[in-house]
């Protein structure tokens, strides 16, 4: 592939007059399935994902956003993509809200006293140091909340809407459980709540809780969240439903630590016909506290790292610039997805797509996408599945609409065909966001896999001339920038 | 079937001189099959397994041996079995010691500092409140622990062998994977350790540690000894492995406190025939002192209540007396089950069978026995093979030798032929010994279905007038008592 790589380099070549007396007569492209088909193997053979995840799960750990952990990511990060050769590897600076987990506990006091296991919910304002005791209500649905009416004042709510078992046809049943995480808190207040809890998020359990954000949005009451393990969730609304009363105490030390430094890591794959067109693939550097967040997005992070890294050990260089972008700060604000949006916006229409890898790293499916106009995101659907048909050694030709990640949800709503690495979810959130989220939990040849996709697809998009959202002769292939994609494309991602 | 059951006690009847002009001709007592139907009918209406188990495991929660939830689990268990109406309800003291977790961490100090999710072993002895900090040491096989040789000194070793999945074939791989938790404390010591580490006994795991007794026998150096989750004994092994010196500090408040009065609970249902020969249907009421001990063994406690309690509910009476035995401390010393066989010494070759359930709630198999005279033990499976044959809508028609639950070893040893129900075990050590041995893990389905075996084979036992193990002609049907069973059956069952 020498040949190829300086053949396309030849208009540069030439413009820059440097003697290009010895340069032999251009041979054709190979055909993109043969490229593809270099790719999947250079990924196979390297199996450099899952080195690179090893070192982030054991060496750093977990690295939620402002502990000095996420400051050794982004420092390991910079260091292995510049060992690996990317170009142009640079921080650049975020500012993220720190939170700060502190110690917790909850107790059941009535019927019986007995320590219940929890984790506070993201952002999550903390107790009084004597804790918050109170009565606790169930809530199984939105409508059971609503029927309690006056009975929220001054109790505990526990939100226990069950996660349904993964099913291929319906999916993972995530975003239809995952409100009362959400938003329980905000909604609890509002009615006179002084705490929530709420069933882990999660369709199997053996026996740990899982975190994740809550939202308090503008309210001015904010009361402390926390989950419950699956297991105590369930005691819990037995008792309650058997027509015990129940009484909990909720301490917790989770506070808001003000705003830190934080940064988004990039590196490159310079393009090398259209150097400043940008084809993203990235994951979040960023985790929550729990765990050594292998598939919730250490996955992403060595997936993409790895994509590029692949494609310059192969001398395939694209056309376009591959861009790795790191984002912090996913979890729990979305900084580091707002500061690149902001940061790049002057070159935001020459983004020919962002993927993110945000589901773990499963085998892959295929890929989604999403288009704040709704017209090119047809189109971008119809170009992916062309593209995607190469990628049926991998078992990734699946194409959903209306798909993106959460971090590229910012570059969506600038008009940036968002996209998503679809993969194997079923096992997903039985880890996600928990002690669970471990490198025993991943798989190397899944993970290979998954890179692979990303490589091709990165390479895909970069490489092949007409831009994925091409518009028919005569019309404009980008809305105005600021068109805010209906439905909100960060809130289909996950988090 | 009333009539079935006057006729049968007829002779005990004309006996007592009561008036017997009213009885009728006594009928034909029904074909076995035609009463399993019955039995097996009654418990499924019923459901009062998962009643009784609800309760057990809502109200009382778990139960350590010495802990006054065990005895709260007492006085239910004597309250619930005299709600039920059975007979000679009452406790037998047991003395059980007393051991005591207390507040236990670890810590990884190099070559990051990070918490470890850990459970203390079931007797360990503590560390000084400073803790043990060492350097640690891993063996993932007895090969690898010999070759450590002097390295074991002064260090803290980590057993990181891996329980494999499930295998319908080769079974659980529990038997061969346990032997470094309830001997690597003591062989460690041996050799100078002064701390140990297991892997989490189980080939599943979200984040849980799993506890379980270890055995320090007549060591004099006793050395503190924990599980770690899989996840961390992974992320430590990883790290030995790769080369890294990994230091750990361990803090274990955990101590004896002493011999404590505890109780067997004992209930009945009379023979009609023959009171005074006894089948025992039994599980233990003791659990470690997380999740609640759902499976291991409250299902087992339960399923011998409710056989017994469906049999009275149904007017069923068989010949012999069926006796429920609710065994304490199990788990770690055995007490309940030294103490039955002493205290019943005078009866034991009255002791028909004496089955236990210990392997949770699940779908029935069939039934394990196992006898101290092997030939006498052959006869029993022959006997096993017709009766279980009844029992083919319940899918229970497996048959296994040398196989009986831990606390029916005592009675093994002493002649009595022991039992264990088998059920599907490929979930069960999941979550065995884990907070996630929880109520919500019991399919209320498959506990009724093991209650029901449970049931009909107590009734037919306690009915056919042949012994299980009856001998050929000429033969003594027992061997001597005394006669200690090849192997130890107490360590072919489970703890």
């Amino acid at each position: 592939m020498k040949n190829t790589l300086r053949a396309a380099l030849l208009p540069l070549v030439l413009a820059l007059a440097i003697p290009a007396a010895a340069a032999p007569a251009p041979p054709r492209a190979p055909a993109p399935a043969v490229t593809v088909k270099r790719i999947v193997e250079g990924i196979r053979a390297g199996n450099g994902a899952y080195a690179h995840l090893t070192r982030l799960c054991d060496d750093v750990g977990h690295r939620l956003s402002g502990s000095p952990q996420l400051e050794k990511a982004v420092e390991w990060a910079v260091a292995t993509m510049r060992a690996d050769g990317l170009e142009n590897v640079r921080t650049e600076p975020v500012m993220v809200r720190r939170w700060i987990r502190g110690a917790e506990s909850a107790t059941l006091l009535e019927p019986r006293e007995t320590p219940l296991h929890i984790l506070g919910l993201g952002n999550s304002v903390g107790t009084p140091p004597e804790g918050v005791t109170a009565e606790v209500v169930l809530a199984r649905s939105l409508a059971d909340f609503e029927a309690l009416g006056e009975k929220v004042k001054g109790r505990i709510v526990l939100f226990g809407n069950a996660m349904p078992a993964f099913d291929a046809r319906k999916g993972t049943g995530y975003g239809e459980t995952v409100g009362f995480r959400l938003r329980g808190p905000k909604m609890a207040a509002e009615k006179g709540a002084v705490g929530v809890l709420i069933r882990s998020v999660t369709a199997h359990s053996l026996g740990s809780p899982h975190t994740g954000v809550t939202l308090y949005g503008d309210s001015k009451v904010r009361i402390p969240g926390a989950a419950l393990s699956v297991e105590d969730a369930e005691l819990v609304a037995r008792l309650i439903e058997g027509g015990r009363k129940v009484v909990v105490r909720l301490k917790m030390e989770a506070r808001d630590a003000g705003e830190v430094p934080s940064a988004n890591v990039i590196g490159e794959l310079r393009g090398r016909e259209l150097p400043d067109e940008f084809v993203v693939l990235g994951g979040h550097l960023d985790s929550w506290d729990v765990g050594q967040g292998a598939h919730d997005d250490g996955a992403g992070v060595v997936m993409a790292m790895e994509a590029v890294a692949a494609l310059k050990r192969l001398d395939l260089r694209p056309r376009r610039t591959l861009r790795v972008v790191l984002w912090t700060n996913e979890e729990n604000g979305g900084a580091g997805a707002d500061q690149y949006a902001e940061d790049h916006r002057a070159e935001l229409d020459r983004h020919v797509a962002a993927i993110e890898s945000d589901m773990g790293g499963f085998k892959p499916r295929g890929f989604g996408v999403a288009m704040a106009d709704k017209a090119a995101e047809a189109r971008a659907v119809q170009s992916l599945g062309k593209l995607t048909a190469l990628l049926k050694p991998l078992g990734a030709t699946t194409v959903l609409p209306d798909m993106a990640g959460a971090d590229v949800g910012a570059l969506v709503e600038k008009g940036v065909p968002g996209m998503l690495l679809l993969v194997d979810e079923s096992k997903y959130f039985d880890y996600h966001h928990s002690a669970a989220d471990t490198l025993d939990k991943v798989d190397p040849a899944a993970l290979t896999e998954a890179t692979a996709a990303m490589a091709a697809m990165g390479w895909l998009l970069a490489e092949t001339p007409a831009r994925l959202d091409a518009a028919p002769a005569g019309k404009s292939a980008r809305p105005a920038q600021g068109v805010k994609a209906a439905g909100g494309p960060a809130e289909k991602g996950k988090r």
